[in-house]
């Protein structure tokens, strides 16, 4: 807690703040809504949220007065994605609880400091070398081998701000391809899935997880996730427990999203599975999308549960679940999918389907 | 369809009209951008479901003008309530569809219409007897037997405008006590329990309805649904066939509630099931709310895809449901709700618990 904040307590009918206007933010203040808060959202950007929420200011994050009176609007500020500025995160949150805390925001901006505090704290993480121009690349590959990846510190998402380096690649111009930030390159992990864990943690310590879930890209995209995933149950449950690991660390609030490799080792009854985490979301997660209308609680009300300092909801899937991502295009099949028995269709009320666009996502229940 | 009516197609991106903003619509709203619509709500009051729609206009249903410009704004419109007066029905209507169509309106706005249309379907309903003064109802009294119930033919709702008249009433009083309104007489029927079928009608005649539910009311207003309903398979059958029949003589567009008694004839093995239908409400319904969180697809997005000219969803239960609505006071109780385990707590955010208001629903899947 910040010294000058005001701590207001928050009851339905109270407003809660979100910085960002897209899917993420729309999905938080619907859900905030079902609960009879009121919304105020915060973005430089007009987007999807700014349709479903009470109030919205269109402003920049550098602008504090604009940052200060939004603040003042409301009982604590929550926000979308990770990559909210320090400097409006602190002008922030010394008027209200920003939450998770801007720790947790300063930690998974930049992907060398998330390593280091992950491995601080004894997980499982690819190999990694902190890149600070091409000569260091140099030397970081000698030492991890090809193939690795290079990501930017900062700013990336989807794919974006990486490079895949095999043998042989020109690796000043890898570099320099990524506009010559500050990188960390990344052995590659051979692994047999991908899952994540979606958890909430509230201010009392309270934890509850959402059954893990496997996830697979397309294109560097969330394109399916599945839940629960096919691993073993001891994998699960040290999933769940490296997760809670992370979130104690933090004195998490709210919900987060851990992306974790799934490794085989070993082959027949003597095969085993082993954890790596990729990275952390620090927020609601596009693989938490199909507890919306497969689980009791979504992961949007449980994030908003926990940022109020009110109970965690019950998890508890309906069955076996299936979501899909509507990217670009695929979104015009909507007639459809409203057509397909089971479906639940949301859509993000996005203006325009360009190509990799996350425009909405279809769920259903596969089976009990 | 209306001659100088303005068709234009309903796509995700489309705003639709909702008159009413009261905590039904705010959850058709709510239901819309889920589905990628935006939402414009109209009422004289400003209420709970300015919240969380896209625009809204405060205006009387007398503004013509102000009427007309929110139609143009619209794809389609529709309401949260009944009573919408005609003649606001007909100048929305002469701009955009109004759906369910205006002649629903003018049918269930008015108890003796209402009737007459059952009667003429062939539909069971309770013996009656239009009053329209203080000598009307001593011969309608005389005719169905004491007890009975004295209706408003207009504007009713939880047991507003009725009056349960026993033997020895003082009948001029009564008459009196209801403002001296056109009123209808009805015999009481001796039900054991009451029902409702909510349903949704296509414009292409397409039908789905929800699992018929039972409802408990107290003090008039409803308490408890529990979905599904303790009766047979055969009166469930004839309780959805009869409203598909209503709905299909209205050539009805959206969510419909029936509202029903049966009635338990015989003992043992002979014993026998009947139903009386009670009302029809031409919109979304309280008896309908369990549908958010115990099935598949709720009734309002089932409402606004008929509205829209899009596939009905589907209508499966998630288990065996009760619904509770939290009146009044009941709502203090929000916090220990959200620390039920299980319990899905929704709340209409409005400002204050006065009593007989309906200040949010809780819904709880009790079994398989």
């Amino acid at each position: 807690m910040s010294p000058s904040q005001s701590l207001i307590p928050v009851t339905p009918g109270s407003t809660i703040g979100i910085l960002g206007s897209g899917q993420l933010g729309r999905m938080l203040a619907q859900a905030a809504a079902q609960l009879g808060l009121k919304t105020h959202v915060y973005a430089p950007d007009r987007g999807p949220a700014f349709d479903v929420s009470t109030l919205h200011t269109l402003g920049s994050y550098e602008d504090e007065a604009a940052l200060a009176a939004f603040a003042e609007s409301v009982a604590v500020v929550t926000y979308e994605f990770e990559n909210v500025p320090a400097g409006a995160a602190a002008i922030l949150n010394a008027h209200r609880p920003v939450l998770p805390a801007p720790d947790a925001l300063a930690i998974t901006q930049d992907r060398l400091s998330e390593k280091n505090f992950l491995s601080g704290l004894g997980i499982a993480i690819a190999p990694f070398r902190a890149v600070d121009d091409a000569q260091g690349l140099a030397s970081a590959i000698a030492q991890l081998g090809a193939p690795a990846i290079l990501k930017t510190r900062r700013f990336g998402y989807d794919g974006k701000g990486q490079a895949m380096l095999r043998e042989g690649a020109d690796l000043p111009a890898a570099f320099a391809s990524l506009g010559g930030q500050p990188a960390v390159l990344e052995a590659v992990v051979p692994f047999a899935r991908e899952v994540s864990v979606v958890a909430a943690r509230a201010g009392d310590g309270s934890f509850s997880a959402f059954d893990v879930c496997e996830n697979q890209h397309e294109n560097h995209i969330l394109s399916l996730t599945r839940a629960p995933a096919r691993i073993g149950a001891d994998t699960a449950t040290a999933a769940v427990a490296m997760t809670r690991k992370i979130m104690d660390a933090l004195k998490y609030i709210g919900v987060i999203a851990v992306e974790m490799f799934v490794v085989e080792e070993g082959e027949g009854a003597s095969l085993r599975e082993r954890l790596v985490v990729n990275e952390i979301a620090p927020r609601v997660h596009n693989s938490g999308h199909w507890t919306q209308d497969g689980a009791v609680t979504s992961q949007f009300e449980q994030h908003v549960r926990a940022i109020c300092g009110w109970p965690l909801g019950s998890t508890r899937r309906h069955g076996q679940i299936e979501m899909r991502n509507l990217i670009g295009d695929e979104v015009h099949r909507w007639r459809d999918l409203l057509g397909e028995s089971g479906a639940c269709v949301r859509l993000y009320g996005k203006h325009e389907a360009r190509p990799g666009r996350k425009m909405g996502h279809v769920t259903r229940i596969i089976g009990p």
